[in-house]
Parts: structure tokens; sequence; C-alpha cells
């Protein structure tokens, strides 16, 4: 993910129920959506005792867009009724960032 | 994590060794830390393929103090040097959240 121009992050934190009831495959399927998106910049996915998915983009506009996609809406609403049992949604914007590697 | 101020998010973002070499004590040891130092509000970690840890902090003031406090700058100095092959840290601004529980 290469960027020099200001951009925005979508931390998104959840716990989920026990059973899984087609949530995997789900959230392959959306992670591959996202990234076809207008703005998409990456995205970086975890999960422990909570899941941490964040992705980045280029503007507000592109995650209103994503999140008002007919594909994402159908998703979220078989989160909220299925899988989820709690979630938090932050939408920040990135002001610095530094990398390091070997 | 209760919060109506505008606050702060630290995205850390890592992949690491193979060994261990005392990472996961001081993994532990480092979030205990965070949790007494000023202005810190809430920790989230989940570590798969990437691990992702995401601090939040009331200003970019308690965020620097983190960062340059003795016992974390040892850490990061570990960190630099045994434990981690890449990482990447970003500073975001929390401008919108919601939330969702049953």
């Amino acid at each position: 993910m290469k960027n020099n121009e200001p951009y925005y992050a979508v931390i998104f934190t959840s716990t989920k129920t026990i059973e899984d009831n087609g949530y995997n495959q789900m959230a392959i399927q959306m992670e591959e959506l996202a990234q076809k998106q207008p703005g998409f910049l990456g995205i970086e996915s975890a999960r422990e005792s909570v899941g941490i998915t964040v992705s980045y983009w280029q503007s507000l506009e592109a995650i209103a867009n994503w999140k008002n996609h007919a594909d994402h809406t159908f998703a979220q609403h078989k989160g909220n009724k299925e899988w989820y049992t709690w979630y938090k949604v932050r939408i920040c914007k990135v002001e610095r960032e530094y990398e390091f590697f070997k």
C-alpha cells in the first residue's frame, strides 16, 4: 500500500457468535469486493478473542459508498442478525505514519 | 471504553519472526503499562498472519509521551532488533464511530 495523500482508516472491531453460519465465506467475499471499490487502498485483518479489521480509503465518500454497496448492506444485515454479538466501527483520519522493515 | 470527546487511535500492524524470544511476555507487560499512562482510553489486539494492535488515546501528547516512555523505548528497541520483520504505525484521529450489541 503506497499513499502520500491524506487518507482514512475504518477500524472495525467485533466479537462473534460461536457458530460459523457462513461467516467465513462471506468475510472472504466482502474482502474481495472491498478491494474492487473506488478509493480502496488496503485491508488488514486478524481475529483472536476480538476481531480487528482495518480498511484504508482515499476519502470519506469512498467509505460511505462501500458502506452502502448493495452486497455489503446484505452482509451487514446478516452480521447484525447472525454473526456478531458486538461490534464497533470507527472512521479515522490518518494524520501521521511510519514504517519499519528489515 | 466511554468517550465523547475527539480522540486518537494508534494502529500498529506488524509481522513477527517465528521465535518468541520473550515477545509474548513483553507484549503483556507493555499492554499493562500502556493502561497506566495518562490519556490512555483502551487497547485491542489480535494476531493471525498479521498482528493488529489498536490503542486509543485522549490526545497526540498522550501518544507522544507513551512512545517516549523509557520502558516502552526499550521494548521498541528489542522489537526492531529481535521480534519484528515489519511494522507500520498510523496515528489517526477518530472522526466518527458507531456501535452495535445484542
